[in-house]
């Protein structure tokens, strides 16, 4: 598929359910120019995986099919440095190394390129802590706390451990020393990466194109993110179609209303996935309430439950059936990954 | 000496002249018990060493009379934490690494135990950088600030740099990786020192002793200490006779009030000095006016001071030539040790 792509489309590809894109013009020269651009992504070990992660591994997947290589870094210090406790730092990052690629299994994706990395691999190597040092002295306390605001824990000034300033300038050097051309993240990294373009050109690198995608809502709370901290928001990567269903029966989601997660998730992940697969969305119901409904965009969906033609309830059985499907790689496998995850989790 | 002296005689010269020393009775334990115990000094690559450093030289000496390793570590890093620019930082140190030792020639000491250690050659390494992240997740970014305040420039939070937070954690580690049993500074490092006591034990590594001695002043204004930023507050190693005699001439020092810049010399190094040896302190005067003093002891010459027996402008070149003497070893070495000041301080 890559060979057949032109320029354009790639780019097109990339851009697709994107919120922004910091350097849109260095990326179609980057996408001109290089064969084999690289692409990163970091993330934390910290909380559990939830569903809300197959965002980035969708447009992750579209990075592979634009010819990319693709790094994930499972970033296993900077989670201790947002409060994972040391001592069981080696054991999530164990579950995340098991869980995450199941993931790719599950969306269907060609790997070959698709390389994870462990931070502690690289991040503590003399040259690294080098850089890091340098970062520092070329960034004040109050630019590191605001671009750690909306990422670690515990970012305000009163509360804020040293960490939490580290934490970012570590995730500026991550993108030199992974020879990243593009760092890909949700957009509640922004700051950190507009640091990275303030801060790298000081050491001497290149400054990095960056690309967002929007954050999607928690099943709880119209305006909270999807989190791994709160139980009741998320949909973890190894629950089972029971809690699923229940999960989504107690979500919130008002007759009418768009705004909450279930739609945010079909939106940016299950429509994705239908509309690669040239698929159609399928909500059962009762003939006697009207019979199944089929959908081919996400669109549709909205203006049927904008116009309460859809009901949630019949909207939330069709959803969970879905992430069941999304989730059948991890059911599989389900006695290793609980086990690791007993350990990581205790 | 060493093997003459008691265990109650080393505590004692150990004590002398300290301004404070946290963990007597550890001290005590430990001088009974390891028979060569680790004392390290640190001091940051940043501003042209002064005359204010033979107090710690000094102190230094003690150590080592008493039967201790002492390690001086030449702390390049935290110099460029706290704002030797990076281009010039190893052309400083190797400034550094030049003068310093002449100051122990010069206080004829035997350095048989002596060692120098350059900062990044140990701080840079994969097992420092982890303690160092474990640290920074221990460590909040007021106490660290705080830690900070008296010892690296723009620790306020509205103006410090990251660096500034680093640095104290560093010197933390430094404890640990230096396998020292004792760290000796100036008072100054007192908040640092602290931390040290709270942060180490919880990596895992013992508390150290803290042993400090106190600040002496400089030469223009009664309150602030000896800094190398301020050029007429102190003597450079590398000042001649002419320019020690000017700079004296200038200093603050008002008939009958000792508190000044070169009272504090006279107690803290020259009179210690001169006990050491056995030998006077003299004041040269021409018989009209009373003909040469001598002093065997600070004391004495605070009294005649005081009751205005004794003249600033005498004291002053009395002072002056015990300087000049001091720095004989440096005027030797002149030209080679003003080729590399050149280079270091552009």
């Amino acid at each position: 598929m890559t060979k057949s792509l032109s320029v354009e489309e790639k780019f097109e590809l990339i851009k697709r359910n994107t919120e922004e894109i910091i350097g849109e013009s260095e990326l179609k020269k980057l996408l001109k120019e290089k064969k084999q651009p690289v692409v990163y992504l970091g993330t934390a070990v910290t909380g559990r995986p939830h569903i809300g992660y197959f965002v980035w591994a969708l447009k992750l997947a579209d990075f592979l099919r634009a010819g990319f290589k693709v790094k994930i870094l499972l970033a296993d210090l900077h989670g201790a440095l947002d409060n994972t406790p040391w001592p069981v730092l080696d054991k999530r990052y164990d579950y995340y190394k098991k869980v995450i690629p199941l993931m790719f299994e599950s969306l269907g994706v060609d790997t070959k390129d698709l390389e994870f990395v462990k931070g502690s691999d690289f991040q503590l190597k003399p040259e690294y802590m080098y850089d890091l040092l340098q970062a520092s002295t070329f960034t004040s306390v109050h630019d590191a706390l605001r671009a750690a605001s909306e990422v670690v824990k515990n970012a305000e000034i009163e509360r804020a451990r040293v960490s939490s300033l580290i934490y970012p300038l570590m995730q500026v050097i991550d993108e030199q020393y992974l020879g990243a051309d593009i760092q890909y993240a949700g957009v509640d990294q922004r700051k950190i990466m507009v640091l990275a373009r303030e801060v790298l050109p000081k050491l001497g690198y290149s400054a990095r194109i960056e690309v967002m995608t929007p954050m999607i809502q928690g099943l709880q709370g119209s305006k909270s993110k999807m989190s791994a901290s709160v139980e009741s928001s998320k949909i973890d990567l190894l629950d089972d179609y029971e809690t699923i269903k229940k999960k989504l029966q107690n979500a919130e989601c008002v007759e009418g209303n768009t705004n909450n997660g279930i739609m945010a998730f079909l939106k940016h992940v299950i429509m994705v996935i239908k509309h690669d697969k040239k698929e159609k969305f399928t909500v059962e119901r009762d003939k006697k309430y009207g019979g199944d409904l089929h959908y081919r965009g996400y669109g549709d969906i909205e203006k049927d439950f904008v116009h309460k033609k859809l009901h949630p309830q019949d909207l939330k059985m069709a959803v969970a059936k879905e992430i069941n499907n999304l989730l059948k790689p991890m059911q599989k496998e389900r006695v290793k990954l609980e086990k690791s995850s007993k350990e990581a989790y205790k």
